[in-house]
């Protein structure tokens, strides 16, 4: 935890905080804090600052803001990920946050099973501890914000609207050989413009679902010869795309 | 399962092999295969070819082998790896093994726990099917070299030996703003050379660390402002050092 993250309705009302669940716990066991002690704080969907402990009793710990003015910046990458195996997935949501990812959107495929769609993890209640994990390592305050969408070709068709200059759109496709540096670096908008990511289901995309990417504007980009597991290539993307963007 | 991995010692003595084990589980009850199917498979640092399934008996795959003549390369990237979590170490060996790496070095440091050098999974048959997993997702026959060092300093004075032009050696600390991508551009040997990258435990190197890294040649690289949970941090490492020295 390199941000202690407090929940909106926390902050109001005064500049005190009584923090009494798994944050104090942390606080106390895994940073060993002491009245006095600094901590780094932020507040979920708003700004990150610092505050001074001021009391711990009886394993509750009250904190005082001292200052909350830094704003971190919105992630320049959406993400299309068709849903992977429930267990994947929740696996898949700190990391996800810990990198930076402004939508999540999750969709069916032809290969993605149809049982998944029932699974408690799509349920944002059994989302958001995990997303707000990964933001208090990764010291960031923005929730990705997810949606749900059963039709990959409703999805890509419709909801996501027509392509534009300033969103590139690509799609991962085991053996291309285009890199994402490469695609991102001839892309003219790359110093403002925002990334849209495709994933494909465990087994890949269809030759179907290819053509519909295509339609819809999005570019094949390549992860080389080796061929990773779907969280670990999830992983290895995203940093990949950050990493073009210069998101560093 | 993208390769099917055969041992050195089941490939003797004729092209049949007998498939006994999860491998012929996964063949039959993921992959469906039929008599007459081909399969790619590998041997255990050895080639890797093309098999066809001749028989299937009471659960029991036989295959024979058509070819065995793509030797897969080498990976270029050696790690040191400062010990994380038992728990989190086991769920890394496959990702490393898929993202490709030639030898792992395990190794203590400040804020290693000293009780992680009796963990189970520093036992080489504990490790063995996490990486053979790894290799066979990713279409590899090349384990990696996996050591165990308690003394870190021990290890980067001594055991590594002196700095040479072929090698670039290189640690990954946060904050840094040098990107890994900047560090391979400018290193005259990127075409041939091998990458030896250091990632340091949970708390990161202390500065005494960071002084031996420097007096054995170690760069520091960064990962950009984000701080990233130790495993997530490792395969998004791997994956920018693989990125640029083109390995894809």
């Amino acid at each position: 935890m390199n941000v202690v993250l407090l929940e909106p309705d926390e902050v109001v009302g005064g500049s005190l905080v009584v923090l009494r669940d798994h944050r104090a716990t942390h606080l106390r066991e895994v940073l060993g804090v002491a009245v006095g002690s600094t901590l780094r704080v932020g507040v979920v969907e708003g700004a990150m600052g610092v505050a001074e402990v001021v009391a711990i009793e009886d394993g509750v710990i009250t904190i005082a803001l001292r200052s909350l003015d830094e704003t971190p910046a919105p992630s320049r990458l959406d993400l299309l990920l068709c849903l992977p195996r429930p267990k994947v997935l929740a696996r898949l949501l700190s990391p996800i946050a810990q990198l930076g990812v402004h939508r999540l959107l999750l969709s069916g495929a032809w290969r993605v099973e149809k049982f998944y769609f029932d699974a408690t993890i799509l349920d944002p209640n059994e989302q958001r501890p995990l997303l707000l994990e990964g933001l208090a390592q990764a010291k960031d305050t923005r929730l990705p914000v997810v949606s749900v969408h059963k039709s990959f070709a409703w999805l890509v068709r419709t909801e996501l609207g027509p392509a534009t200059d300033d969103v590139l759109r690509l799609y991962a496709d085991p053996g291309e050989s285009r890199s994402i540096r490469d695609a991102i670096a001839q892309w003219p908008a790359r110093a403002t413009g925002r990334v849209l990511l495709a994933i494909g289901p465990e087994g890949g995309f269809t030759d179907r679902e290819r053509r519909e990417l295509g339609a819809a504007s999005f570019a094949r980009v390549g992860l080389g010869s080796r061929v990773l597991r779907s969280d670990v290539a999830t992983i290895a993307l995203l940093t990949l795309v950050h990493d073009a963007l210069a998101e560093r």
